[in-house]
């Protein structure tokens, strides 16, 4: 019977040496002298490579030709306890296959470093770099951390629609969905284009945001959350936006402000506590070879309470600061990312929650504070990242809610099923977006939102 | 100090009684008599409701007026043991306050049954039944169910681009996503459509599958998974499809065909025991509202190997089979859902795995067998449901898969990327695509797919 294969994770942690083991994977390196060969093996599994050890008795300078950088090999061998530093363990080859060939006249990612501009560029291989390896196997962590911590807490994920036919979400600027032929599309009377004729019978648009339809669900499952695509087609191109992204929202029946405050910041703490668990080695990577300050953050953010305080208290801290700002601050103007950074860098020197906004600056759907002129409107605002979630009470009074909508031009006959929520068994309730990829940018430390998403997609760019 | 709030499951639960709790739901159903009334409240943390005393002494009938189906309560009261049967615990009602009203004139969901195509179409209301509020939970279980499975066996989770350049992968009709003006789209000089102008520079689709993404990731990472929205823009009204929903893609380096079918029947077995074991309630309540079989069907599937032959194997026991079938049975063609459900319901009465099917049937990225004329792909096929699953080994090959792209008409130039794969350390492997509503439609028995996803989108309708 053949043995079966093992992954180098597996084999680095095995405390049962001296036996027969299978491992397949990639190249790394692989250095020597005439007598022996060493090869390092990476197969996806950890940020670490195994050292496996050919000596060149066993195996002549020509069986090795096609063990390059980048080639896929397919090992047997002895693991045993290394000889040389750096590692635990090692294999002593008995038989290696080459299951796929690397030409390095051809191969990019030789074993110079490459600019992260440069990787972008190829993005169907960067994964193999050390560096995307450990982006996405947090990447991974935090999406896992995100499902457990919501099932543990008794919330319910709901699928929440990506094609719309509400353009009503306020969030941002859409992309248009359709199916009508481009060059001469159906017209009505008046020359318009006909969209009773589109697949759906209307126009429809990306979603923006899931939180209207959250809000139905969690008037009926109590606890929901959703965590999907959602896209804006915004011509941003920053190392902040990306148009389409991944984001979490939960929705919680009988929440208020101040629950929908501690749920945020318990949730975020939950999920940066598992990454530093669950992803030692690649954060450890990450800290030593792009942000020396990584770690001591990440557990600064566990370790310390977030900074409460409203929007008004804020902007006086603003307006007495020593430092000179670019933009003016003014009660009723949103604050702009210098003043976020201020706050959160400089004079708290950890994350802050701000709340009740001005009702003028934040969506129709906020919660009306009693003072008529704030809304019960949180962000969270992270150090490096700005706001990394924006979240509010909702107004559920159906009159209230018909108000704002009017004074906000939004089109009652868009949301007649969101105003139903208000008039069937209406509940007071509370919720926020956590823009999963900014939270991916914090934990891992990257300085672009483009290296924290597989493909990402922005202006003028959709490859692979 | 306020008691905090309880849910109903954990109140049902409770080993604790004589103590005072609060309680916040919606009214299902309210009896009684001059002396007292017995209110049942849902709050979606369970299927069940719990039983909520109000004595007519201190609480006069106008105080319970709007205590009517579908109105919003909190209650606080004492947990005490019921006298009545049919639950274990009930609230004496000490305060009960309503948050929000639903009048019985205007309020859809009274307590008669409503018909699912009426609940259709009240779909920001019909979470609010027992049988939709089972349909989410049972959905969300299941979607827990396999972010844990694959995390529990080292997958990475990995979210492929829904906005897609490339019309390559070949799994259907695509919908267009586009931020030109639709009245005066920008032209070339020859007139036509100038997708240069478009928001990514050229025409972007919905993407129908993330397989080949996926691909990139597995040939880095090792073992990954997807499982994000996926598009469809055929016109099909039918209980099967719908024009947006979900699939879960695994891919796995160095897995064979063989290693396929084991994933697969491991992963399906798993989901379902964990829909058995997290969702007893729901599925009782699903078995003996629409499906006396439902429970029976699971256990079935948990209990017994999938059988496993080659479509040549089926094509032979379909010519000799006794039952008449409208299409003819010819090795070339495609099975028709007829002959599918003769071999998993008739035949073998068990699912089934058909394996090796002819080249020409299927997509182009699939392992050409040494025989010349089939491929390794595999399906597998469910009672009532037909394919649940399809996938394939990969052809790692680069001159045979440029050979198969050509036959098949793929341009070489969308694909490179997917070429370089096999150009640079290729490796074999395999994965495959599980519909998630077709995975719901046969844990819940339900009978049409769009009351299994919370707001379906289908020709003509994309509300809420």
């Amino acid at each position: 019977m053949s043995v079966r294969r093992s992954s180098v994770q597996q084999l680095l942690q095995s405390q049962e040496l001296e036996r027969e083991v299978v491992v397949k994977g990639w190249v790394r390196t692989r250095r020597g002298n005439k007598y022996v060969q060493f090869v390092a093996l990476n197969d996806g599994s950890t940020i670490h490579t195994i050292q496996v050890v050919a000596d060149a008795e066993k195996f002549p300078e020509e069986t090795l030709k096609d063990v390059a950088t980048g080639a896929c090999l397919s090992v047997r061998g002895q693991l045993v306890a290394s000889q040389g530093k750096g590692q635990a363990v090692e294999i002593q080859a008995i038989e290696i296959e080459v299951l796929g060939t690397a030409d390095p006249e051809e191969y990019p990612l030789q074993k110079k470093g490459h600019s992260l501009e440069f990787l972008r560029e190829i993005a169907h291989l960067r994964p193999r770099t050390n560096t995307f390896g450990a982006v996405l196997r947090v990447r991974h962590a935090l999406a896992f951390a995100v499902h457990q911590y919501f099932n543990d807490h008794g919330f319910y994920y709901v699928h929440t629609p990506i094609i719309t036919g509400s353009d009503a979400e306020g969030a941002g600027q859409m992309f248009r969905v359709t199916t009508l032929p481009p060059e001469h599309p159906p017209r009505t009377a008046d020359g318009s284009v006909d969209y009773k004729e589109d697949f759906f019978g209307k126009q429809t648009n990306l979603t923006v945001s899931g939180q209207l339809e959250a809000e139905v669900a969690a008037m009926a499952l109590g606890k929901v959350y959703t965590f999907g695509p959602t896209f804006r087609a915004e011509n941003s191109n920053t190392a902040r936006h990306l148009a389409e992204f991944w984001m979490i929202e939960p929705e919680v029946a009988f929440n208020d402000l101040q629950d929908n405050m501690d749920l945020a910041e318990d949730f975020l703490k939950s999920l940066v506590r598992q990454a530093l668990e669950k992803c030692a080695d690649d954060l450890q990577f990450l800290n030593d070879q792009y942000d020396k300050e990584l770690l001591n953050r990440l557990r600064f953010v566990i370790e310390n309470d977030f900074q409460r305080l409203t929007y008004t208290e804020a902007v006086e801290i603003l307006k007495v600061a020593k430092q000179k700002f670019e933009f003016p601050v003014d009660w009723g103007t949103d604050l702009q990312s210098e003043h976020e950074r201020y706050l959160v860098e400089k004079h708290f020197r950890k994350p802050v929650i701000l709340t009740d906004y001005p009702k003028d600056i934040k969506a129709f759907y906020m919660k009306l504070n009693d003072d008529g002129r704030t809304v019960r409107a949180m962000d969270v605002l992270f150090p490096g990242i700005g706001e990394i979630i924006g979240g509010s009470q909702r107004e559920e009074n159906l009159e209230k809610l018909r108000t704002r909508m009017e004074q906000m031009h939004v089109e009652e006959h868009e949301l007649w099923w969101y105003l139903e929520l208000r008039k069937f068994g209406t509940a007071p309730h509370a919720g926020f977006g956590l823009g999963f990829e900014r939270l991916v940018l914090f934990v891992t430390g990257m300085a672009n939102i483009r290296d924290v998403i597989p493909f990402p997609r922005f202006p003028k760019n959709a490859d692979f």
